[in-house]
């Protein structure tokens, strides 16, 4: 599958080597199209590894993956031409996470009460936005085994019941997850608790002094 | 042992009869001394429970449970005397949620930054408050039996080692916590994201359909 990661960082690294492995063919998106982050991985993943600004790779995948900092993410969405995501899955993996204010972090001020996940969607209201992955460590993303043999959750929310379920099967062919381990929180609107947690991620890490680690709802 | 309750709503009522369950002594507190939910509670629940100003329940106590509306909580703590609660430990189960903007709930703006759980202890300067059982259903909170034959976690925070050591085990010898379920995530600023991850708690009772549920921190 064609496929864009939007950012250069941790997270979007994680992702776009995972799929090169998985035979996919991964554009990286950002900034500007010579980036030079992108232009290391690039050499580094091979000839499936291609980089693009942030619409280039949005355009070149048939899914669209947002690994972009929290801060600046909505920028970068906004220069996405919304003819290049039509009808297209972009799965969000963004925090808005501010540490001005120190560590634990909070949520941006701007997002607060409407969330990053829905911001993007209404901006990318061509596509269906998902929203997932944002609750777990880069490692953790691209391989669920690593924690607890896989038994624990992903919440999931977003408006479009097909795209959730493209979503979950994307995320069981490509990284491990089991089916049952999805909890679908409802709407995009459910972007809003599912982003307010990271902080509490961050204070939990702290205390167990491990990034990997994840939550289990049991009931 | 004698112990102050503040609050007549349903987690109120349910840690004072559990308590008086288990033989202490229970004064429940309100706005006013001769508040008629207290006065019921009271009648109903026997020669051990008695009812007060939330001063006098705080006075009362040689422990004191807040369960109060998180709108609220702060204006109820100011009217307790400091010498009051000088070295006694304060169990915080509040939670600043705001219903203003429809579900999920938010956090109340004025403890976005610095939480409930900080101001109470900011202004009840003479006590140890410790934060815990807020992230649970008031069934929960008092039989962690009741999901999962208590195998989840239950989050702890406050300033004070040994205090936080005599919560865990007041909550194991009452309410059937088990030792190795407690997540201590540090000092009273982890309130902001114990807080914080309520609003999610909602959410997932509303995907669940139940409340009886918990979280475990697998790793």
């Amino acid at each position: 599958m064609n496929i864009g990661v939007l950012g250069t960082g941790t997270v979007g690294e994680a992702i776009a080597s995972a799929l090169i492995e998985k035979k996919h063919h991964v554009k990286m998106g950002s900034r500007t199209a010579s980036n030079e982050k992108a232009s290391a991985w690039v050499k580094k993943a091979g000839k499936n590894a291609s980089q693009g600004t942030f619409d280039d790779a949005a355009s070149f995948g048939d899914l669209v993956f947002l690994c972009l900092n929290g801060e600046y993410a909505l920028d970068a969405v906004k220069s996405i031409q919304l003819n290049h995501v039509k009808e297209k899955i972009v799965v969000d993996l963004t925090n808005p996470l501010d540490f001005s204010h120190g560590m634990p972090p909070t949520i941006l001020d701007e997002y607060s009460i409407v969330s990053l996940g829905e911001k993007i969607q209404q901006e990318l209201s061509t596509a269906y936005v998902v929203k997932t992955l944002n609750t777990v460590n880069y490692k953790l993303m691209v391989d669920a085994t690593i924690v607890n043999n896989g038994d624990h959750h992903l919440f999931v929310c977003g408006n479009n019941s097909d795209a959730k379920n493209k979503v979950k099967h994307f995320l069981v062919d490509n990284f491990h997850w089991k089916p049952h381990h999805f909890v679908d929180v409802g709407d995009i609107k459910s972007a809003r608790t599912v982003e307010a947690i990271v902080p509490f991620w961050v204070t939990v890490m702290q205390a167990l002094q491990t990034p990997l680690f994840n939550f289990k709802i049991v009931h």
